[in-house]
């Protein structure tokens, strides 16, 4: 594979800072890069992958004895913690400028989309979130009316992306929070801050795709549903963040309201799937976008120095 | 129907302190009693219900509008809160001598349970949050091997008991918390307190049906599940209680480790049915050993007034 750019994120910025992250076994150094692009130099008949696809590397492997999750293909949700993750977990990651991958955690992206395919990674991430929301409130009836998405990175903002290109599902209106069109300069300006309060959330959502992390946002949400709500948590934040909470409400209101609260890490193969088909038929433009630098492989490290205006950083390999 | 007892729980309390109940639309007063238990005295034919029946009356009705649970049958799940409950919101309840019931919200108990099917009611919550845990866990592979049941009142005790009924379900083992056979003198000292540290959770259960309300303990078994852990919130708690929460790390922990947070509150029609049939294979002197204190109705206030060694407290209508 030739590599073609790599998407940074938080994770990549906690492996930097040594706070995360693992070399493979006896090895010093890890390879970062999990938000992969490549294109196909040369792939083996019968492997349905052909010299100049688009591909997309998978990010997670199961552990050779696999737990009974990984058995059945669900290695995003391993309970024995022994898998393994390109640029992440004992595997090097996919920023080279070639790499290899075995087909079956290769995924095909539509050719169009060579400038922004690195966001097929975050964009598996959601393509979960979405899921297990519509896994969870199908316990029981369930037509939500009004989701918010909190945040205006990159998950947030293809959290609504995602939601748009799913008609029949719950759509946020314009005028409420969450329903900002698109990324581009001031986006960021929509990231809740940590102290937001619950009663910001007066809308009431049926759904509630939290992708900032922040605790008192969380909070908030968990309190913040109309009845029978959930909340999918999916921004990681670090440990040792305090904060004084009103127990008794939030544990009222999760009980009587039937509400649940959802975490959700990683993906699985069939988000790869999903999520290159929504990219595909995506607004090209509206990507676009979000990638608001391209640092070439040589200058890597100043991808790792945020700026205001940042959304989505890529690393460009060629 | 004639009234054979009722069980008073910490929503009769409420009530009784004017905390929460509503009385009939244009009346002052509610009658109480929402875990009922009577015997027929006369039923229409074709009910399926004849003289001498005993019988334990459904809580909660639908409104006469329903939202789209209600309409779907799910009451427990009703989503515009226009439910009414016989003893709580609008409706009088069943701590008379004699009360009526609709006969498709009567479920007919085994004739060996007398003395003990008041408990019917706080069984179907049981039997609903137990549903819930196999319904949100089902949403992947699911074989839960370690259960942590929090509380030893009447929810927490009867927990345990519909885990033991139910084979091929996780269950507690010997030694753990949560394994203690049965109430008795004592087995209100497995109730957790407020002080309840994370650590205590060291087992990492799989499943926590948590029943105290008590916000550390509810916020410890958010953090101390094991990976793909379910915690169902069934305690309901007052308002106002503060605590001080690590809220980094309980996000962090449920994200990673795809964790769910289920309330759940009240019970449909076919969680009384799995009730009625789990208490008639229930250990009969187990379940009397819960009833700590039978009142009579002319001296009804004093059910209201806690002692130390309660588990549940019944008056009598006979």
């Amino acid at each position: 594979m030739d590599g073609v750019a790599v998407g940074v994120c938080g994770t990549d910025k906690e492996i930097v800072a040594g706070d995360y992250g693992w070399a493979p076994p006896g090895e010093d150094r890890l390879i970062l890069g999990h938000e992969s692009l490549g294109r196909v130099r040369e792939a083996p008949q019968g492997s349905g992958f052909a010299a100049g696809d688009l591909v997309v590397g998978v990010v997670r492997r199961p552990d050779p004895e696999p737990c009974g999750a990984c058995a059945h293909g669900e290695f995003d949700m391993c309970r024995n913690g022994r898998y393994t993750e390109r640029g992440i977990k004992e595997r090097h990651g996919y920023a080279s400028q070639a790499w290899t991958v075995e087909s079956e955690y290769a995924v095909r992206l539509d050719p169009g989309l060579e400038s922004v395919g690195m966001l097929l990674e975050p964009t598996t991430v959601v393509a979960k979130a979405w899921e297990q929301v519509e896994r969870v409130g199908g316990r029981a009836w369930f037509e939500p009316r009004r989701a918010l998405v909190t945040g205006a990175g990159p998950l947030g903002l293809l959290a609504r992306c995602w939601r748009a290109a799913r008609p029949g599902r719950p759509r946020t209106r314009p005028g409420e929070p969450g329903a900002e069109a698109g990324p581009g300069r001031g986006a960021r300006r929509d990231v809740p801050q940590r102290g937001h309060r619950r009663g910001d959330l007066a809308l009431r959502p049926d759904v509630v795709i939290e992708a900032t992390g922040a605790g008192s946002l969380v909070f908030a949400s968990m309190a913040g549903t109309a009845t029978y709500g959930v909340v999918c948590l999916t921004g990681v934040s670090p440990a040792g963040r305090k904060l004084s909470v009103d127990a008794g409400s939030i544990n009222r209101d999760l009980v009587l309201e039937n509400d649940v609260v959802v975490g959700s890490v990683n993906a699985n193969l069939r988000h790869y799937h999903q999520g290159a088909e929504a990219l595909a038929k995506a607004d090209r433009a509206w990507l676009e976008r979000m990638i608001t630098r391209r640092v070439p492989l040589e200058r890597a490290a100043e991808a790792f120095t945020p700026r205001d205006d940042d959304i989505k950083v890529a690393i460009t390999l060629t």
